[in-house]
């Protein structure tokens, strides 16, 4: 076995080491600024952590309200019944940090500052700033934030967004300079099956920032990949160090906004940073070993990728299609992506043959065209081809009509509710069969379509866990993030001997 | 008025004129290789026709059968009681041409040949070729094909290909060298709204080839913007005039798949076409003033913004967001894309004055942040940000998570399921009200968000018309799309003079 490919022994840190755990794992939790105003930040995030399950207790203040969203008020954080793990802070800006100041009082060391108006704002906002993090060192306090939208932690029920988060705990880990990037993708992400282990926004980063959930996603154990949208980094030496230590046992995907003017400006008004050139980024990503991504799309089909795949161990893919065009796409992708199609063995060659129409090809792509023998596509096919010695990976068309199979259904001579029902469960079944190949392969195998969550067979794919991608050149470019982070790791694993 | 902005008069060659026209507006129809064996590719074709409810007499010709899906058979064509517009031939390679020669003797004109086996599996493939294209000859038909999936026009409910197709009739006319990218195209473009307003698969282009669909296109009132599939052009120069002749009037987008050693190696097998280096197609498409995508996303999302949005007079653009993380992402990618952010007008900046928080941004991107005064976001602020004298082009985040809008019902006491409906009939007032906006304005004025079609606000968007990509990145980088056809299409009235 390749030596890069051993896994090196993951840090010793430990989870609960890391500030960020009671953020995103508290027992209980203050909550300022939720109201039975309904259209408050404040509201809109207890109802958030209410609606996830949140099972410890919360405990919101308000002056005036008797109830908030069916939960007993108190009127000041000293007369708690206990000292909460962590204080949740949606309040105007002026009295943030008098809050602080009380709960550093009450030995509350946790907090997740929402409000706004802090040095992104600019002028009199950079000394509110200042403030903010003097009152939380003078406590020990540690806090994500301010003008951030909290974290999320699918895995504890916990939830301090503004939006609520349906999907199932899942293995992407993500911390985020922008809270859409967490918020928005909970919809997006599930449409995949997918979604968050744990989510940061990181907001201003005045005291938390996103080396700290690079760490705490790297010992997190529900993690698998860790995902950033970065629109500049403060800790340079920092994040290199702790990226060249995280990598060589857990993947880190990287999207970085900064590098062009536009995304420069944009970002300088958001959250007040400084970002810098792109190929000063390059580099820096090159060298921590962090994979980089060109869009939101593409940092989580990467994650999706890297969750998923075991590391290939060189660039030469196999494509099995059954139809020209999206084979030819896929291929077309591939070399843009840097991946090889090199032709099939002699072995697999003869392995095939008795499989493949006349009008078919057995050349790479495989495009088995329009066959009479259907199910040998998903069923031989896949075994032989992942047996191929010429390829590191094998990507993979993927569809399957509900009405081809009714046709089927019908030439069989079972038809009406029956069929359906019938259509379905072999529907259902071919999905299970095929995400079991899939998963078990040594090699990355990754499947595309144009179907997507709508489509049973896909969504029965998705719900199995197998990576299939919404189109022949995402497939070819996850497989491509697939093959660079080997060899990052590889390079690293060599700096490190 | 810009001159290069005036259209010129279209070509004067009638849609009637095309060898095309009665291929997908035939009045009746004979068809070869349906059966009662309900998994034969010619029953699915059959099926597909009535499906959409094609409106003229089929007439399947069978040697065995007394009737195909409830439909009389005639054992040869000699027996049809007319001699019909078209003949769709789906039968084994060995029978084709005896079967055209047939279809000839009586008067047919027009086919579509499915059947694969000729010139792109080589060998004796390639005689039998030329003797289809001889038969042909002889008897003056017109052909799509071999090895082609047929066509498909919902204006003439007419779905000669072998998958279903329930999407209403739409705008993209597409001529495709691999029958995926009309069938497959089928379901991904009713998830957007879209779909055809007829799609060729070309096969072979033994003698209908891509130029042809073209000119059919150009001429087709129901085409506003064509998109092609090219795995190789076999005719250069004519597609070069052809083209130069329609894009003054109607745009093209071309994604070109040969251009790189594994695509070239794919389209070969697939339909052998010998493909030519990217940078000669890439000097092609410039020269005829054809708009290059780089995926099958990137072709459909540029026909979508071409089909929808007048011309930008220039590649400025403003940015409307209420979330920093998706406006910077926009920023960055339409940087990339081309495209200039330039600081908002004087003016601009006093009309936003009164509608923007403190914490917000009146910069480019302008960033309303999370407001409390969310009605503004989408209506006066996408009248003002319009006027703009230092934009081009709008680029507007958009999502109405119907959470929200219940907790503001909810706030105005409206409970249970009354807010419910009230809550639904609000999204789409307001979806139908932006729409109107976006398509009356005399700017392109595209939106995007991370929500699709499963997402009621941004559905009633897509149903009403309005291009609403789904991330910052497609949109931005469909803006350019529409900024180089602009160009291009300046370039080539300028050259016309």
């Amino acid at each position: 076995m390749n030596d890069a490919l051993r896994k090196p022994a993951p840090p010793t840190r430990t989870l609960e080491d890391s500030p960020l755990y009671a953020i995103v794992n508290p027992k209980s939790i203050v909550m300022f600024g939720a109201s039975n105003k309904y259209t408050a930040m404040g509201t809109s995030v207890l109802s958030s952590l209410q609606g996830l399950g949140f099972e410890g207790p919360i405990y919101p203040v308000h002056p005036r309200e008797e109830t908030v969203l069916g939960l007993p008020v108190y009127r000041s954080v000293e007369e708690l019944p206990e000292t909460p793990d962590l204080a949740i802070i949606v309040l105007p800006t002026p009295i943030v940090i008098e809050t602080l100041e009380a709960c550093g009082k009450r030995g509350i060391r946790h907090a997740i500052v929402v409000s706004a108006g802090f040095g992104e704002a600019g002028g009199d906002g950079l000394a509110l700033q200042e403030q903010l993090k003097e009152t939380a060192a003078r406590h020990g306090i540690r806090f994500l934030g301010p003008n951030c939208i909290g974290g999320v932690n699918p895995h504890h029920k916990f939830n301090a967004t503004f939006l609520p988060c349906g999907q199932t705990p899942s293995f992407i880990g993500m911390a985020s300079q922008s809270g859409s990037f967490i918020t928005q993708m909970f919809a997006y992400l599930e449409r995949f099956g997918l979604g968050f282990s744990t989510g940061f926004s990181v907001g201003n980063e005045a005291n938390i920032d996103i080396v700290d959930c690079m760490e705490y996603l790297a010992a997190c154990p529900n993690t698998k990949v860790i995902g950033l949208y970065i629109e500049s980094i403060r800790r340079g030496r920092d994040f290199i160090d702790a990226a060249r230590s995280i990598v060589p046992h857990k993947p880190i995907v990287a999207y970085y906004v900064g590098g062009s003017e536009g995304g420069r400006r944009a970002g300088l008004s958001h959250t007040g940073a400084l970002a810098g050139p792109d190929r000063i980024y390059d580099g820096v990503f090159r060298q921590s070993g962090v994979v980089r991504a060109g869009s939101i799309e593409e940092l989580f089909d990467y994650c999706w990728a890297l969750g998923t795949c075991p590391p290939p161990r060189g660039n030469r893919v196999l494509i099995q299609t059954h139809s020209g065009g999206p084979g030819a796409v896929a291929a077309d992708a591939c070399d843009r992506a840097g991946l090889k199609l090199l032709p099939l063995s002699e072995a697999t060659r003869e392995r095939l043959a008795p499989y493949v129409p006349h009008t078919a090809s057995i050349n790479n792509p495989i495009d088995l065209t329009f066959s009479k023998r259907a199910m040998d596509y998903m069923d031989v096919l896949p075994k032989v081809v992942l047996e191929d010695e010429n390829s590191d990976a094998v990507l993979m068309y993927l569809m399957m009509p509900k009405r081809s199979v009714l046709r089927a259904m019908d030439a069989m001579g079972i038809t009406g509710e029956t069929a359906e029902k019938e259509a379905d469960s072999y529907i259902d079944h071919q999905g299970r069969k095929m995400a079991k190949v899939m998963l078990a392969a040594e090699k990355p195998f990754i499947g595309f379509s144009f179907y997507t969550g709508e489509n049973r067979f896909i969504k029965g794919l998705y719900d199995a866990g197998a990576p299939v991608f919404p189109s022949p050149t995402r497939a070819a470019r996850a497989l491509g993030a697939l093959v660079r982070y080997a060899r990052l790791r590889e390079k690293l694993a060599g700096n490190e001997i």
